[in-house]
């Protein structure tokens, strides 16, 4: 009988030789491992009879076309993206795998194998002692691999091997100490809805195609409704391929409700239409009236105050103004969560100039919309249950993957008119089931990508208040942060008062510029500051924050916190950072 | 020392005890079990410990504060869903996953189970004895499980029910007998690439943040221009979400070519524009339209041949007529592939139109595109490489995950004019590295989701001749139905001829309406028969085929395949069970 260490694990032997010359041994061993779920039983078997018998257990499948096993790995890592030992990738070849018709055993051990990959890179994400980045220039990248496309096939070795070096240079955006952009952490819920949704493969046109989909879509929008504050969750939405599009779907179904000519006739037959929307707000209300035919000049920006809200006042007197020239105002479009400060417009006195003058309320609230789900914090989108659409994109504040973006909208059959083109191919009306299911036709798109399967899942795992968690302790980081360095030699911030959202914006002021004056050259020399640490921190891999100018005011920090990975200790680490990499400049 | 079938392999046994009694023994065997590599080596170590104790080579972290185990499973599905011995996870809760502190082993497990459950589902997919889709009408799912939301979590035990439930009633769009859609089939590398993509949960708007994905749209998107017939490849374009959203690029970046003033003045700065497109393309070109502010009504429908070839000659005659009452013709989208006769418009032809009237000529290839791969059949597409802009959805013909879709400009820089609005927040002027990668800008999205790598890891696993021998194949069979069928009593084609692409299109006619006169009550009774058919495929499960009608011609089935799990023996069934399900009617 075979012992630990002895020739029955051999795949850790040095010679790889498994255990081949001893079949009925094998057998008996294989048997038993058979009831390994997970393919694990298979694979064991495999390593038993050394790829040269096949176990009386599996399947009907022929073995693969391997050759001789190699030795299989002996790092340290677990799990470890080393190959295998029981498959010889270099002789498999994508033709290899299923549908080949003897594809099943190497497809397995593939797919297996791909997901050890994912899995070491998954936890990695999660450790601090590891880099956010491995920083190459791009020609450093285009000259260190052959990326190119060629006419014959790699062996799967190689598609393994191009698996690790995709992951080894890129962003980290799970990592604790990543803290780039709106939509930053790894949710293992989230990620794991996702692969499932690249598994099942579908659309979401029609209930035909997509049955769950299409439910859970209708579930998880008429839920996000009644959060806005609609009586009853009723109304109309979509997920849509993000923000700015659905800031577009806005635009378009505003304009649609006030002249339905325009579908047919295009804008010549509507006068001059102008959008409202605040100066701090997101750069898509302009991409979306420069493809919907508006015209970037018809977008008026709107004052805002000291904190980046939208003041009404001004938005009245520019309406009036617009009226006065003979144009048609027909969209505000209020912010909840700016791109940069994160500050909240002020919806409710925004509702009551659109309800005095008849224009469509639309709120971007594709960074805010997360606060609905805290009770501490909803009261900053006071009024949006005023609006006639809201943008929200789950895949920011709420940590679902990328992408995963809602408009929704407070009227209902608005959309389906508005886009409806009635393909026969796809909306026959003569089909079996109820086709108000079949929603594809309000979208602006054909096929749709799936994208609320991660957003539901993530919410039958999290709960309601395993949301509010999540943005109540990104929030109480922020004002950890906004406390430390309010009052921190070396920083200042770029507006005054607790930060509304979890964005805290400030100048690091290296210690050769704080004895200078305020004039021009130290605005010149405090505008390269910024950028000079965010490289740093590249190249050193240790974290990462975005910077910018705005208006009149020159490069700073805009830190945000959407990560759930995110401690008071990374907080910390960052002002560290950015001290010890900015002092000398 | 344990044998096989004893408590040593306990996870099968029905105490499911394990070997907690016998820690010296356990630890052994474990030590050996450690030199497994992707997580197996800790998974066995729990079972041989029972949870009870934590191997002295396991990692740091504690372990999750899971329930004794339950027996495992003993059933006989290889890989297996049912719930694993070595972690109770109706204990477990997604706060006990990464990042939580001890959350590395009950993530690794959990992420392994879904795996589990997506393996199995992918296997029997392409088993031919298994349903397409369990059809259930959407009162019934709505009935059968309760899919609300709620404030509080579920434990992960329910979460993996779930994702057991959503795929039960998915349909199985790699299953060989699934001919529903352009877009079938499952490419186990692309599975693979976009598992990663997600995994990787990264934005393609810069270089920053997705390093790797930005250079492989670079190398991919000059590939795809090389084979268009560009020089050089050089040229412009972008991945988007689906074709309609490509032709509306299309469609945006004709006009600013001609009328650039359009995106600061909107509509009402230019004349009337209109686009001319067949009465068999595709309607994204009028949802287009009407989004764009262009209108429905300045989209003009060309006629087609009687195999669905737009007419050169209607083209000009209506571009002529246009320009008599004042109009500017600023578009015309061949179609490369009809959606229903899968019909290629004669492109050197228009080419030859467009190029006399100066105007913006666009082909939708987004079906016919993967025929450009093919030495046998590029044919169809001559004249696709005078064109201005070409979408092309590698999603379809290529069998790349959805969603895969391509836009393709001939002239570089127009895209990055057309859309950029220069958010400072987004595509700093002052960072460290070469800004043209920095692509996010041309793009009408702000976050843009990774479309690119599955296509292109399929492209290194498969060579452009493995996609080559794909579309042969395709073509092959869609050959050998038409074969089989043209002269098979009860049969009618829509279209005389061979099929340029993998479309056929046909009537059946059941033996009841054989002998009818062709009057109105049997196209009556003949418009009936594919709905109930089609009805009955997906209550039995067996096939799917789509139908629709077109123009004067009543409901008719269009077969289509792209599917590379599809056999001769799959169209014979095909035929067979149409005939089965359709001979009472």
């Amino acid at each position: 009988m075979a012992s630990p260490g002895s020739g029955f694990w051999s795949f850790g032997s040095e010679d790889g030789s498994g255990d081949s010359e001893n079949p009925g041994t094998a057998r008996a061993w294989c048997q038993v491992a058979q009831k390994f779920t997970g393919g694990i039983g298979n694979k064991l078997c495999a390593l038993l009879y050394g790829d040269a018998e096949k176990p009386a257990e599996s399947s009907g499948s022929q073995p693969p076309r391997a050759a001789p096993r190699k030795a299989a790995c002996t790092c340290d890592q677990k799990p470890c993206s080393c190959p295998k030992a029981d498959v010889n990738y270099a002789f498999l070849h994508a033709t290899d795998l299923l549908p080949a018709c003897d594809g099943e055993r190497p497809t397995l051990a593939f797919l297996q194998d791909v997901m050890n990959i994912l899995l070491q890179y998954v936890v990695k994400s999660f450790d601090r002692s590891t880099k956010v980045i491995d920083f190459h220039y791009p020609n450093e990248l285009l000259q260190e691999y052959n990326w190119e496309l060629a006419d014959q096939p790699q062996n799967l070795e190689e598609i393994l091997m191009h698996c690790q070096t995709t992951l080894k240079y890129a962003i980290k955006t799970g990592h604790p100490r990543y803290f780039n952009q709106l939509s930053t952490g790894l949710d293992m819920v989230g990620l794991a809805a996702d692969w499932l949704t690249s598994t099942a493969n579908t659309n979401m046109f029609t209930y035909e195609i997509a049955p769950v989909f299409v439910l859970l879509e209708y579930v998880t929008l008429k839920k996000m409704r009644e959060i806005i504050g609609w009586p009853g969750g009723s109304g109309d939405g979509i997920f849509s391929p993000g923000g700015a599009i659905s800031n577009m779907y806005a635009m378009m179904i505003a304009r649609f409700k006030m002249f339905p000519e325009v579908k047919e006739k295009g804008m010549a037959a509507v006068p001059r239409l102008i959008a409202f929307t605040s100066e701090h707000s997101h750069f898509s209300l302009k991409k979306g009236a420069a493809a919907l035919g508006i015209g970037t000049d018809s977008v008026i920006l709107i004052k805002c105050d000291e904190r980046g809200k939208m003041i009404p006042s001004d938005l009245e007197r520019r309406i009036l103004e617009a009226k006065q020239k003979g144009f048609v105002p027909f969209l505000v479009s209020a912010t909840a969560g700016t791109t940069v400060y994160g500050a909240f417009d002020p919806l409710l006195a925004v509702a009551d100039i659109c309800k005095k003058y008849k224009i469509w309320m639309h709120v971007d609230a594709a960074w805010g919309g997360g606060l609905l789900m805290s009770r501490k914090h909803k009261w900053k989108l006071s009024g949006v249950e005023r609006a006639n659409s809201v943008t929200w994109n789950p895949h920011k504040m709420m940590g679902v993957p990328l992408q995963c973006s809602a408009l929704l909208v407070r009227e209902e059959g608005l959309m389906q008119n508005c886009n409806q083109m009635h393909a026969s191919y796809l909306f026959q009306q003569d089909k079996h089931y109820d086709l108000s299911y079949d929603t594809g036709d309000k979208a602006l798109q054909c096929g749709r990508h799936v994208d609320v399967f991660k957003l539901w899942l993530m919410w039958r795992a999290k709960g309601t208040t395993g949301f509010e968690a999540h943005v109540d302790k990104c929030l109480e980081l922020a004002e950890y942060l906004y406390n430390i360095i309010k009052n921190r030699e070396g920083y200042e911030m770029v507006f005054d008062g607790k930060p509304q959202h979890t964005n805290v914006c400030f100048w690091y002021i290296p210690p050769s510029l704080r004895t200078l004056e305020d004039n021009e050259e130290r605005m010149s020399r405090l505008s390269k500051v910024a950028p000079v640490i965010k490289a740093r921190m590249m190249e050193y891999g240790t974290t990462m924050v975005s910077y910018q100018p705005l208006g009149d005011k020159v490069n700073f920090f805009r830190m945000v916190i959407s990560n759930p990975a995110a401690t008071h200790q990374d907080i910390d680490f960052l002002i560290e950072e950015i001290e010890r990499l900015g002092q000398d400049l």
